[in-house]
């Protein structure tokens, strides 16, 4: 990957500058990366913390970068010196991929001299605030499908490399596979795919397009059956792949009706194991209805890769404590219905009989313990220390936690989609809390 | 720029191999990418053919990719050898960005060898979907603006390359300027930006940090005045650094409020030439009221870069004619609601009086003619020939297209931003149309 030094607005280097001025750059600061709101949601899944850490890695200036932003005027030349060597120092604590997060969720803390935290500011949330709005969309599609195969085919909806990250917080959601090739050699996503409608159009006729796919790949495979007429297609295709066509897709009409036709006519056709994938603006409203029907999976495109209608995660990344004198403050913004609680975080859950009763948020120092009766889970992973990086779990890890905490949600998945308001709020314990006795914790 | 060529769907190479064996893969066809509807507006705007010669560019498959296609049975070796000298051999005609569109226009045809056609579909489309949504997004909130400043900011909200291709395609459409530092590298995108408020935090008080930053960069800069309290933010301003002081912004509270408090207090302290900016969730529906009221500039990020509610262009990509006996014979399909108009087409646009009368679509062969009362426009320009990629024009172009084009949908911004339906239909005149002379076109 090529720098990801400029892929940031230009009013951090000017305040930069600033700081650089005024003696603050290398004041010990925190950042906090946390959602207000969930866009009128239940529940929020972070996605993206594997990739940041990719990303900073790479997040240097080099001469020709520097020497573009001197002739631009973004920075003098004095800042440009500071910049030449720069490497992020600081450390980075976040919640893991496929965790959990409410209202007030610390997500991300970044302790660092101040100019270097402002510095990074943009990249972490561009990266956060994608992932994770198809995180959370995929999540609930997941749950929604129930025990349906769920397809990812959205990349050719959004931008060619944000294609391949939805790919990547798509499966670590519960996805079972996605089209995107670079997200399956990147990331190790399986992939899938088989036919589109040009192939179908491009033959002679339909029976010769699926006679060729035959012949190419063998019957382990998905025919398309509705390029013209779908009851004629699937009879097409049962002929030319045999009663062991893994499966067909319909991706047009109505699919309440032809799912149903469909079954039965293959049934009828003896391939009663032929499987039944349906694609064509899916949505999560529609995938709830549709598990009902004969239905073995679903392809979801436009949908996921665009957040099922909240395209960003609008998470925001707010400086929350900056040394003063020797002592790291809280400090906090008073703005109109845009404060911000003060002090440095650390996200803990606590769960009674595998189910959240709380999250809290506190000073990162304290020690907290669980109840008798509950059990408490620490939430953030190190990511980042004193500028080394760790080495990023893998996204089948990040899938196996989030199919772990889903059901911490509680026992109805509907009752979970339909919540139009936050099902927790991670509230804050503030620093006058009494610091406890070392206590045992569980990841 | 790395391969772009894994940033594709699976299938692609799928159908590639069977029509490998089919021998269908060397058989000239033809590609088209159209709308079939605008998602509930009045018109479009392409962006994205200028970033598509770009990756077409970059379109070769290395000996690892190979590898891993081959390791993964996604292909067999006989189609890695196809693939080992790849180039695309074909041609591309697009309408350029900053151009209009309406359902049916014919926005990209691809003349290729249907192998070849088939590999780019993803590519071509995840570029086109995602540009032109934000370009018809951002032209819309020019139109909405009028001559007010519109700064485009969202780069933290969308994952951090298609912030790169947002901030072009928003510049494209009208915004003045960007906070996105690559954009400017890599496009010339203007970049603009001052401070935050974790610099305001940062310091031991507001003023202090309006001191810090009027003695690193002097009064033309913005002062960001709502940390605390608004009124008390721009009397700190103005004595920081003077009554030169270029702008203000608010980034919060009710803005019809603030902004006329704003500029009463500004005249009040003989700042009467400081502007006004404001942010913070504006919307196309927010600008247009806001226009009445004392701003200046509007800064624009979440609503511009996820496509005002449209986060994707939905343009589809469709086999639209196939060699057949020697003749290039059109191709369409019959799915439910999914119909498409065959034939290989280019688009042109008749106005009377500078302004559209109608838009259609004609084979590229056939020679149209202007009335004598009417203008004709032939919308389409090369963007590859016989696999040459052609020089892609500037953003700064395709931005002065726009000036242009814009006007041509009508008088009243207000009726072209409230029109739910597409203004216009390309409609396509079938190959029964007899040729006309050949007769004089204006480009």
């Amino acid at each position: 990957m090529s720098s990801t030094a400029l892929l940031t607005d230009r009013y951090e280097l000017t305040m930069l500058e600033t700081a650089i001025a005024s003696g603050l750059a290398a004041v010990p600061a925190t950042f906090e990366v946390f959602a207000r709101s969930l866009g009128g949601r239940g529940f929020g899944v972070v996605a993206g913390t594997g990739r940041l850490a990719e990303a900073l890695r790479d997040f240097r200036f080099d001469d020709e970068t520097l020497r573009w932003l001197v002739d631009e005027r973004v920075i003098a030349t004095s800042t440009a010196h500071y910049l030449e060597r720069f490497r992020f120092t600081g450390s980075i604590a976040a919640y893991p991929d496929g965790e959990l997060y409410f209202p007030g969720s610390p997500i991300v803390r970044v302790d660092a001299p101040f100019g270097e935290g402002l510095l990074i500011e943009t990249l972490v949330l561009s990266i956060l605030n994608f992932d994770t709005a198809v995180a959370t969309a995929a999540a609930r599609l997941r749950l929604a499908a129930g025990t349906a195969t769920l397809i990812e085919m959205g990349s050719r909806r959004i931008h060619e490399q944000a294609a391949v990250a939805a790919a990547r917080a798509a499966w670590i959601a519960g996805f079972d596979s996605t089209s995107n090739l670079a997200a399956g050699q990147r990331y190790g996503v399986p992939t899938g795919g088989t036919m589109g409608h040009a192939l179908v159009l491009a033959h002679p006729s339909e029976r010769a397009a699926f006679e060729a796919q035959a012949a190419a790949i063998g019957p382990s495979t998905t025919a398309l059956v509705d390029t013209y007429d779908i009851a004629h297609g699937i009879q097409q295709a049962v002929e030319a792949f045999g009663t062991d066509l893994a499966a067909i897709r319909i991706d047009s009409g109505n699919p309440f009706v032809e799912v149903r036709r469909a079954r039965k006519l293959l049934d009828d056709l003896g391939a009663s194991k032929t499987r039944i994938l349906i694609s064509g603006d899916l949505d999560e409203g529609l995938v709830r209805r549709l598990v009902a029907e004969p239905v073995d999976g679903f392809g979801v495109g436009t949908k996921v890769v665009t957040g099922s209608g909240v395209p960003t995660a609008q998470l925001v990344y707010k400086l929350v404590a900056a040394e003063r004198g020797g002592v790291r403050e809280p400090v906090a913004k008073l703005s109109a219905h845009k404060e911000t609680a003060g002090g440095r975080k650390a996200g803990y859950r606590r769960l009674r009989n595998q189910h959240i009763v709380e999250e809290f948020s506190i000073d990162p120092d304290v020690t907290v313990e669980p109840t008798d009766d509950t059990t408490l889970t620490a939430l953030e992973v190190p990511v980042m220390l004193d500028g080394q990086l760790l080495e990023p779990e893998s996204a089948a890890l990040s899938r196996q936690r989030l199919t772990e905490r889903l059901p911490t949600l509680g026992e109805d998945p509907n009752a979970i989609l339909d919540a139009t308001e936050p099902l927790f709020v991670c509230h804050h314990l503030g620093p006058s809390l009494p610091r406890s006795a070392k206590g045992h914790t569980t990841r």
